[in-house]
């Protein structure tokens, strides 16, 4: 990536406490992946940046942009359809680390719950995601996503 | 619901910001489900206004108000104590949104982990959990409660 | 444990309010079980004050002072490498009390998952976690902490 291809952060309207901003990007996780959990995959890929690169083990290679984003959600969506299977993601242990650029850097814990169709919930997978977050247009925003899995480490 | 019968909220005592108040909620939370885990029934109930309506798809109608709230939770402390299963409650991927009449909308996911008696830990349930809140009395207080289950859905 | 062996709390740089707060410390267990995990035996350690008292069921006796809570995790980085386990430690659901003498009392839920070589992800342990956390050279540190585990309650 060069840095002339990437979204460039705004400055924050007014600087605001460490703790402050730590409910501000738990607010905005929640939400992303409620948005990422209901299959809206417009509003969803309306959460990352416009070239925002997305590198998660099941893809053979990282996903580039909104509209590869959203036909992700979509292919999702069609393939719980079929299967019965309720898919819930779960973000937790949020490790919050701002840059002097005014980035903010991300690693935190990211668990997948199944529910079959009638069948009882269980725990599907183990992730650690890291994330760059950037504000754009007065939100912060996913510029780059890294998911790893326990499983295949 | 007519409006006459429901808790009105209070004028917060000053503006807070939203990561500020995402903490607050957050707390109210914890602890709001750790007097339930524990069977304390009647502070359990004081977190929900008088008036409060509590829909869970385990019960067969709305839960109304503080007595059915509590009684409900005496009957789940006798249910453990006979199944030796220790039942917990856990909350997250907090979605809140502020109404401007203070009042606040919120959605997050609701995890119950059950440990049998010298068993293993194990995922119980997945839900999702909406709710109303309100200011009232200087504290934060559910008026109204939907859970919905995934393995129901 | 007189109080003259303990590691005195500071007085806090301003007074904070509760949400922010409340991220502070969520930000501080992020960090510290996020160290835990990756086995980070030092930087672990100093989360905590020098004269910390860590009491967990898996041990015969409580662990005292920086140099046995690294040692610890010494012993748990080759146990996982023999066993080829991954071990995750989740905290949450944390009600933050804090004191008049400026400590923190917190009691929280803790979850361990486990992911095996190749393996499913699975609950491991259901914990319940009370610690006093203490300001300490501008940072918190957890000076005492209590785990029990609902499998052995």
């Amino acid at each position: 990536m060069t840095s002339e291809t990437l979204t460039r952060p705004e400055l924050a309207p007014a600087p605001v406490e460490f703790g402050t901003l730590y409910g501000e990007v738990q607010q905005y996780y929640a939400h992303q992946m409620q948005l990422f959990d209901q299959h809206d995959a417009e509003r969803w890929a309306g959460t990352f940046t416009e070239d925002a690169v997305f590198s998660v083990p099941t893809l053979d290679e990282p996903v580039r942009g909104r509209a590869g984003l959203a036909a992700n959600v979509r292919r999702n969506k069609h393939q719980q359809a079929r299967s019965g299977e309720q898919l819930r993601h779960w973000i937790g242990m949020l490790d919050l680390d701002p840059q002097p650029d005014g980035t903010l850097h991300t690693r935190c814990y990211a668990l997948v719950y199944l529910t079959p169709r009638g069948g009882d919930a269980r725990v599907h997978r183990f992730c650690v995601m890291e994330d760059v977050l950037v504000r754009s247009r007065g939100k912060w925003r996913t510029r780059y996503r890294l998911v790893t899995r326990d499983d295949l480490a």
